[in-house]
């Protein structure tokens, strides 16, 4: 097992990532304010997990409440959420009942909040079990659910008390849920640290192949690149919207092919690809340096084309985007390979070439 | 005008009081980090107010966007916060869009949470117009909407930049909602400060006929007081719970008899009549003390005696309140008259005779 720590002073954190940690009530107990925690999970990792963990917290005496959603993104929604307030309330749940998030990033966004806004805040602890939620949305205090208009525009900055990524989580996962968390993965290599996209780019076989040390390293090396951004700024007032690589457009593709059509990290992938483009239009970056971040891409199987939504339809759906100061657009571009940065200054034109020639799929 | 702190760290801000405020445009624009606002408000308020406070706001070249909500405590649930949403996504509100919350109680708290809320958290500012706003809710950073089965159930602790509290708005109050607001400004006499308990025994008739020299000065007491304790205390972990006299017993009432139909401050002060029953069942306080507190809740024109739900109809709605702590109720209870404690060690054979011998309404 592997340890870090998100640095956020007296609202800091441990994130361990290693096999086998469900059974560790060692590691959970001690950040229960009561022996009293409500399990939040789906239809789908319930039935593989929920027991297994449930056993672990019932062997230290404490008293679970199961809370099992229906899965999937398109229940990220004010309707679910409030089913944890109902099971939370019949219950009796208190202001030191611990929430505890046993899924992927829409279970972990839907708990945080709930934890958040329950009597104005109660703990919270994170047990992602995708990949994605490993390396990315369980890890930085990001909660929220999607309204109608816009995704993730309903939410809370809420830390968790505790991060547990067990990796043996990760053998029950769909290939193509796998490849959605490598995304993500491969993004802290493309927007700050060169020397893990070099190390991506050598064992992405091994990551596809879900060779255990191999993921194990992925994990840590991600959460952490996020942790260090995180710790410097965590409510995005400047670098920590570096992390949003490929977002803005992502969060367009997701919406404007309905959600839960395209995976987060697929949309992101795609939307990687996209600013690419706008960065070689722009001079920043070479034809070479926009292929080779989309071989790192289709090795990890993820789709490299954006859909032709048509430019109105991108431009429309980032217009309500989080990452919009002042009705100005905002961009996280490639300076190179390894180095992101953010900017409202970029030319119409180029743009809407982006968005009409590199969006072709 | 008086001005207070709310003295929070780099969270601070200052409240306002007096008259003409919501046409000093130089206390509001400093506090905005854009020219753009969105004015909450509802179908009462608004046709008093609303234009006034965007006339001058308007003047200064701010944008604004009019929210006007239904009125009353039955609307403050999910659906009139999502009409918030549905409004400020609409007209594109930023993360840099300030929040106005001009209103009462159920105002601000909507506001207050939709401003914790959207993006993860927007700019506040409460202008309240009742005096239960401008005297308790508008200050110290609860916010949130009611559950069906428990009233503010889902919220979140945000503060605002600013609390405006003009007192000319208090000329079209009706008189119960006056009397209302006067049941936390006792409150605060009671709880804490034996001087002010003392000035509003010798002028209470003159806050009842709303001498403005006379709010003011009790504005700005109960303010000062509540800003104390927020100070020390922000989430309530020890003495702001002393805020909650009356209020467990008094949520009790309100949800008993439906919500809405006893106002807030209503049944506050009932329930701060069976706190002292219960404190002097204790041995705590004698009889004597009883009737004084009695007497001044009186001259109010509130209602000192709690409605015969039966104790068991209590118990139940005080068992989901917020006060509850590993499944023990905590009683905010009078050491004696201008001092308060909270004490979880309350004999039930004594509840119970409070519940049926004080609650006889």
């Amino acid at each position: 097992m592997q340890t870090l720590t998100v640095d956020l002073g007296d609202r800091s954190y441990p994130i361990h990532i290693g096999g086998g940690l469900l059974e560790r009530v060692d590691l959970i107990v001690p950040h229960l304010p009561q022996p009293r925690a409500a399990i939040v999970t789906n239809t789908t990792v319930g039935p593989l997990y929920l027991e297994r963990l449930t056993k672990t917290l019932a062997g230290a005496g404490v008293q679970v409440i199961p809370i099992v959603l229906p899965d999937g993104e398109a229940y990220k929604n004010w309707e679910t959420l409030n089913l944890i307030f109902d099971a939370l309330l019949t219950h009796r749940a208190e202001r030191k009942t611990t929430l505890i998030a046993l899924g992927g990033g829409v279970i972990g966004d839907l708990t945080g909040f709930a934890a958040a806004s329950y009597q104005r805040g109660v703990p919270f602890i994170q047990v992602p079990t995708t990949l994605l939620a490993q390396v990315d949305s369980s890890v930085g205090g990001k909660t929220g659910i999607n309204h109608p208009l816009g995704k993730n525009m309903i939410g809370a900055f809420y830390q968790p008390r505790l991060v547990l990524a067990d990796t043996d989580t990760l053998n029950t996962l769909p290939e193509r849920e796998l490849s959605a968390g490598l995304a993500e993965v491969i993004k802290y290599g493309l927007i700050r640290d060169l020397p893990f996209l070099e190390w991506l780019e050598a064992n992405m076989d091994k990551l596809v192949a879900r060779e255990t040390e191999a993921l194990a390293y992925a994990i840590y090396h991600s959460c952490r690149n996020k942790a260090e951004v995180v710790a410097a700024d965590e409510r995005e007032a400047g670098q920590r919207a570096l992390l949003n690589l490929g977002h803005t457009f992502g969060h367009a593709i997701e919406a404007g092919m309905g959600y839960g059509n395209w995976l987060h990290g697929e949309a992101v992938a795609a939307g990687t690809m996209l600013a690419a483009d706008l960065s070689r239009r722009m001079g920043l970056i070479s034809a070479a340096d926009v292929a080779r971040i989309e071989a790192l891409l289709r090795r990890a199987k993820l789709p490299t084309v954006a859909p032709n939504l048509g430019a109105e339809v991108y431009l429309n759906y980032m217009g309500v985007d989080k990452k919009v100061e002042a009705g100005k657009l905002r961009f996280v571009l490639f300076r190179r390979v390894g180095e992101a940065f953010v900017t409202g200054d970029v030319a119409p034109e180029l743009l809407r070439q982006t968005l009409t020639e590199a969006a072709r799929g």
